[in-house]
């Protein structure tokens, strides 16, 4: 089946943009987290979202769940790894599954956590973001995971099962849910070297030789995620009508610029909505 | 004494930049009326306002004044006529008094009402939009004044005052508070005539012979209350910091264009408060 709009974020962008393509009757799926937002949810007080005075992050969140839960929309929980432009539509990968969408709206927020120094030169050479997909190359070989969330550990345990060796590097506190034969290391990753593909891990207190890195982290930064995409300082280029420069893809909210607030994004994520709608009944 | 941030407008985009600002320690004033926006107030019910789902405009209006009140906000209940910029403030004229400020956030709405024919070729040569602010020119003259809602009435009778005939036309219906000597017309005007100046008044079934013609609308078209202001197709130009040409002026809402909805209105009025404050803070 193939959807109307795929929204690719459950903060408030992602969230206004799945109401208002709802409402003009559209066929939507909302790719994200069951808790819509971290930030939101970690917010202490909130006192400039309009119409709602002095709220805090996690009764705001609450209002929106209960926003979209009226309306019957819900979240898909998996993280897309790649979005491609196919011509007339977008396919949109999660490890060995695809999801196909006439547009895509981009709610991904703003990934604070930079490459670490090489990580870009080696990426597709040895470095990768996503394990279970590419998992396959590297049957009987040496890898290593960056983790900064725990579903990074299910990456780990699936590449456990075709590699040789796998280190799990942890970039967040919690009980970690590995196989016995993974190796945990606690040290913080520095450098990605290598000659014509990445080998090695270079750590503050150590180095690892291996023949695979991936780093797991939040959010895929739009310019991998979504090949060929404009991106400038970081940021996702829209114009008013937050079109991006593929024909199809709009984005908004924190991935497009600042200021990094809650009803601005809320606002920019109707409008893409909006014009997704109005792009699809032109088709 | 000069405010930081004048907003002109009580819609979701002047109440949005009025907290975001007020946030932010500034000093404001925001121009508007005691009900917001009649445009909200006459919504039936309202689906896409992130948080707030299936709600009237009445109710959301309510919402609305109990998060400014929260916060100390008050509504200035004034018509700015005008907005000159004077190099480093601005100075917003009501009839006879003078506001000063060092920044302005426009966020006038849309107005629907399309000038009738002729009406802005003879704008500023027998045309105008504030009767108070001209009356001295009318003395002993006969002007007539269209207008489109009961604060025209004032006008009217301020006019009344000095100019030896005053026609009243009302665009709307209700109670008129007229002195006894404004005489009523009802019948609808189609086109503006004149010379070197506007003298005639054509209605669709009778013309009236004039000196000056004064049309009290709710807004002010963007481009004759700001002159100098870049506006194209009905809509103020501005960048995604919500500037606009004019150092200092910034807008957001319906008046930089579509879509027009609430909480679109509301992210761009806060873009505009934010930058306004660190237009004020660089200063």
């Amino acid at each position: 089946m193939r959807y109307d709009v795929a929204i690719v974020g459950s903060g408030p962008a992602g969230l206004s943009a799945a109401i208002n393509a709802k409402i003009r009757n559209k066929n939507i799926i909302v790719f994200g987290n069951s808790n819509l937002s971290d930030k939101i949810v970690k917010a202490p007080k909130v006192d400039n979202y309009l119409g709602i005075h002095g709220i805090n992050g996690e009764n705001l969140k609450d209002m929106f769940k209960s926003h979209i839960d009226k309306m019957g929309i819900e979240i898909t929980e998996e993280r897309i790894n790649n979005v491609y432009a196919m011509g007339d539509y977008f396919a949109l990968m999660v490890n060995e599954k695809t999801y196909e969408a006439t547009t895509v709206i981009l709610a991904t927020g703003i990934e604070y956590a930079k490459p670490i120094k090489g990580e870009e030169n080696y990426l597709g050479k040895g470095v990768g973001y996503c394990a279970t997909c590419d998992a396959a190359l590297y049957r009987g070989k040496k890898v290593v995971i960056v983790g900064y969330n725990s579903e990074a550990e299910e990456e780990a345990n699936f590449l456990m099962e075709m590699a040789s060796d796998v280190y799990y590097i942890p970039m967040y506190k919690g009980e970690y849910e590995l196989s016995d034969n993974i190796e945990i290391i606690n040290d913080i990753p520095i450098e990605v070297k290598g000659d014509m593909k990445a080998n090695k891990l270079v750590f503050r207190n150590s180095e690892l030789d291996v023949d695979g890195i991936f780093f797991i982290r939040n959010s895929i930064s739009p310019k991998y995620l979504v090949p060929g995409l404009e991106v400038e300082d970081g940021h996702i280029n829209v114009d008013r009508t937050m079109k991006t420069n593929i024909k199809g893809c709009f984005a908004a909210g924190d991935c497009i610029g600042k200021p990094y607030q809650y009803i601005k994004a809320a606002g920019e994520g109707q409008v893409a909505a909006l014009n997704a709608v109005s792009y699809i009944d032109k088709k």
